[in-house]
């Protein structure tokens, strides 16, 4: 629906990671001002000009298009600055290309048993209490048969995302027909660009009595009614569409495995298709035992045809070159998600390899493996596991343990090779490359104005003035911590340090404006 | 110097780690409800009443020490109580072991090439900035002499950390007299527990030649002209104290170090040393090198008297069992500093070893190696590290590399392992063991009142009410992110499960007062 005015006319300082030219290519960030205009019909962009630099320029061009912000004739628009001042930016918004909605009161809460205890401890009965007590064998399709608790979390979640700049996210719910259409119907309503996805898991051996389809024709008919429902919601799929969601190999039969792969392929587009794979060596152990027809894990998923060009493989820790090889064909896409990996030790993926192995690849927070629902805390561990698995490599080749594996440093993934990642990286994840992750012309306005505040200013000298001594009979005293968020701005940065600053130590403070589809969906407090 | 009143009563939750009764006992988290009350005199805890758990017991309380709020008769005391319906907790103020104060501007730099890159590009001019044109040779001690920029980096990191809830901090400051004078200036007015030191490095092979001391014994002259600074500062050490402070074994020459030794053992009580250990491999391959006639690191250490007690070793990631047992011996303490060596990749510090060979472990932020001055993320970043290093055992022993070394899970830190470190544990390294790090009676309070705030309260179901769809022309849209900082709380976890939230989410903004020696030093904006 449009506004009241035809366009909104960005201004100011814009940074993003242009798409880069061949594989091999480099990313780099890329640092434009002036304005920058979005149609309130499509919400696309239609268009910039780098050449106004001034109120004189910005009024020409305004009325060069025979526009006006309210002070002169025209049609009127809205102008939305970046407050240079305030070191503010306008940037791409974070996609999250995997994360678990209903874990989302879990964050933080690992227990002190692995993996598995942590499942069963914390996440099966977390998910299992989206279910209705009025809906045992989940018939139902109404959003509002879910329990109170589940809507709160999945508000939350949606809230929280937003919040930290997060425009998109690839959302696995529950098994749950009515929660997932919930899930949906609220990301819908606060504007969030989301895939659902109906978690299927039929395989009883593997999956605890209390939480898994009947059967794995049930567990189809169920996720056909999510996907009935959410086509329904948002009949042309502008900001919520339906993805088909096996949860891994080891919870689902050959049957379900099949039949989901068969369901995705009959839509016209075919529907996108989540699952896990070889997230830790227990894992791919299991996989191997439960299907032993298949050489890999990755050729499990072939054989049911789910590895599609609309597929999103979570973590990819462990793939082998094979592997990587044969998800690069089918043209399947892998979310790294470096924070769980971390906290549930599962091991260091290799990104650089499967950069250069050709694949597309994004950032997950995968909540509540991972403990935090910011893409930007993702960036960082991106970060630093790429640097640990840089040192493990130099290590290993010191001591002799690997031959000729690439070292000095090679794995390490730059500040603007990150930002790619969770960007432009995430949109070709979720099949959407041509149409988020940056600012080109014709690109939609999924953005989020980033204020990293002001150098704090002093008026004398800090070895001046009162010391907390001289207050102890004033009981309290207020003290400036400086500028927005964990950012602190001396002066002398340039703008790239102050990128890579904001990546280090940025938080939701950060995001003062998030845009989805070029309406303004949050605000900071 | 005592306030208005002559105690104050802290009324509400009380949570810290106890003392542990054994080197084998596994820490473990305490709460208590009541009051606790704190000498303004001393700032020290004069005692605890946990019966004292409503208003009428809290009347009987203050009664029976002739005490009033101000409601009744009796001599004035100030009552500080934290909000239950907030999920507001008073906890034992953080300790940060090891901090590069003058590296607080590169939080976040780190280049492209990999720690020597970044020592040349980043850090060594950052500490060289510190010194005074007007000053040369060093021989100044005035603390207004340093650069106005230095001052203002320093006020800031104090702010910073303080914010954070770092009551304590052992500072790496730079080889400049005044600079590093006035950063105990600084903490001291601010009302911060500090260690200060003058960082000592005379290797003209090792050390740019725009960032050297001239000589052994000019370095040891500045670094006495600093001692003496620091001691007329606060004649009793109450809150800053100096630190003698070789950068590390490479940067010293052999007379450097000795004499530094000697200089340390030779004020009574002896002054406390900090410098580094075994932080990478070059490193450690380099030290071989330079000191060939000693058989370890630790052992070129110790061969100049720098293992004492009262020693601080930061990192020792790649110690060998032989040096934790001499370190043992000594009785040095080790910082973890994982946020740190993850981002430099300098590897992951065996913490389990450490402890099981009975060294005593704080954490340090090692800023801006590590790119954060918050404890509560280094704390995270252990547990990351620890569960990382878990995993590498158990897939090296899979694949036949490592013969006997424990695994499943062993190396593991839990929350409450990781704030003992963070409290009790640091409180050991800067060798204040039975003055801070706890609310035991008689200890100094230095605290921080964390709020986690409420639950988020819905008065209507969020299906319900209006989309971000109708506000298309309303521009802006308040979405409240929910509670405080980075943590959810939902209602149903336990106080432990807070306190693990907590850790994992939560940030400066969560700390909502902080007090050293009994003063309060911080209130959040």
């Amino acid at each position: 629906m449009a506004g009241a005015y035809p366009y909104t006319v960005y201004r100011g300082t814009f940074i993003h990671l242009p798409k880069l030219s061949s594989s091999s290519a480099k990313p780099e960030l890329v640092r434009n001002q002036g304005v920058l205009w979005v149609s309130s019909e499509d919400g696309r962009i239609k268009g910039h000009d780098w050449n106004v630099k001034d109120d004189a320029s910005f009024k020409s061009f305004l009325s060069s298009h025979g526009w006006t912000d309210g002070h002169g004739r025209g049609t009127k628009v809205k102008v939305v600055e970046s407050n240079d001042a305030r070191n503010e930016f306008f940037f791409p918004g974070f996609i999250d290309s995997h994360i678990h909605a209903p874990q989302f009161p879990n964050l933080g809460l690992f227990g002190s048993s692995g993996l598995l205890g942590w499942l069963d401890e914390y996440t099966f009965p977390e998910e299992a209490s989206f279910g209705s007590k009025s809906d045992p064998k989940n018939q139902d399709i109404d959003p509002k048969k879910t329990p109170a608790q589940g809507l709160r979390v999945y508000d939350q979640v949606i809230t929280r995302t937003l919040a930290h700049g997060t425009t998109c996210a690839s959302y696995f719910a529950t098994i749950h027909v009515p929660a997932t259409n919930a899930l949906a119907a609220l990301a819908y309503k606060h504007g969030q660009r989301a895939f659902i996805g109906r978690v299927c898991m039929d395989n009883k051996e593997q999956c605890p009595d209390y939480y898994v389809d009947q059967s794995a024709d049930e567990g189809l008919n169920a996720t056909i009614r999510t996907i009935d429902y959410i086509q329904k919601l948002d009949p042309n799929g502008t900001l919520v569409n339906p993805i088909v969601t096996p949860r891994f190999a080891p919870s689902c039969s050959n049957h379900s495995l099949s039949s989901l792969g068969e369901l995705a392929a009959k839509y016209n587009p075919p529907l996108h298709i989540q699952t896990h794979i070889s997230e830790n060596l227990d894992e791919v152990e299991l996989v191997h035992q439960l299907f032993p027809d298949s050489s890999s894990y990755a050729e499990v998923y072939d054989k049911h045809h789910l590895l599609t060009n609309r597929t999103i493989l979570a973590h990819g820790v462990h793939l082998t070159h094979d592997e990587r090889t044969l998800i690069r064909e089918r043209g399947s896409k892998v979310a790294h998600c470096p924070a769980s990996n971390s906290a549930l030790g599962s091991g260091l993926a290799p990104v650089r390899a499967m950069l250069e192995d050709g694949l597309t690849v994004g950032l997950g927070t995968d909540v509540s493996g991972g403990y935090s629902p910011s893409i930007l805390e993702v960036a960082r561990q991106a970060s630093l596991v790429s640097r640990m698995l840089s040192f493990s490599s130099e290590y290993q080749q010191m001591n002799g343990d690997l031959g000729n594996t690439t070292t000095n440093g090679h794995e390490k993934l730059s500040v603007p090779e990150i930002l790619y990642l969770a960007t432009r990286g995430g949109a070709g994840v979720v099949d959407m490359a041509d149409d988020i992750g940056g600012f080109d012309k014709g690109m939609i306005w999924d953005a989020q104005l980033i204020e990293l505040g002001a150098v704090k200013n002093y008026t004398q000298s800090p070895l001046d003035g009162e010391g907390v001594n001289s207050l102890a009979t004033r009981d309290q005293r207020n003290v400036k911590a400086g500028t927005v968020g964990g950012v602190d701005l001396f002066g002398d940065e340039t703008w790239e340090e102050q990128i890579e600053k904001w990546m280090w130590g940025g938080d939701d403070r950060n995001v003062k404006n998030v845009w989805v589809q070029g309406k303004l969906v949050h605000t900071r407090d």
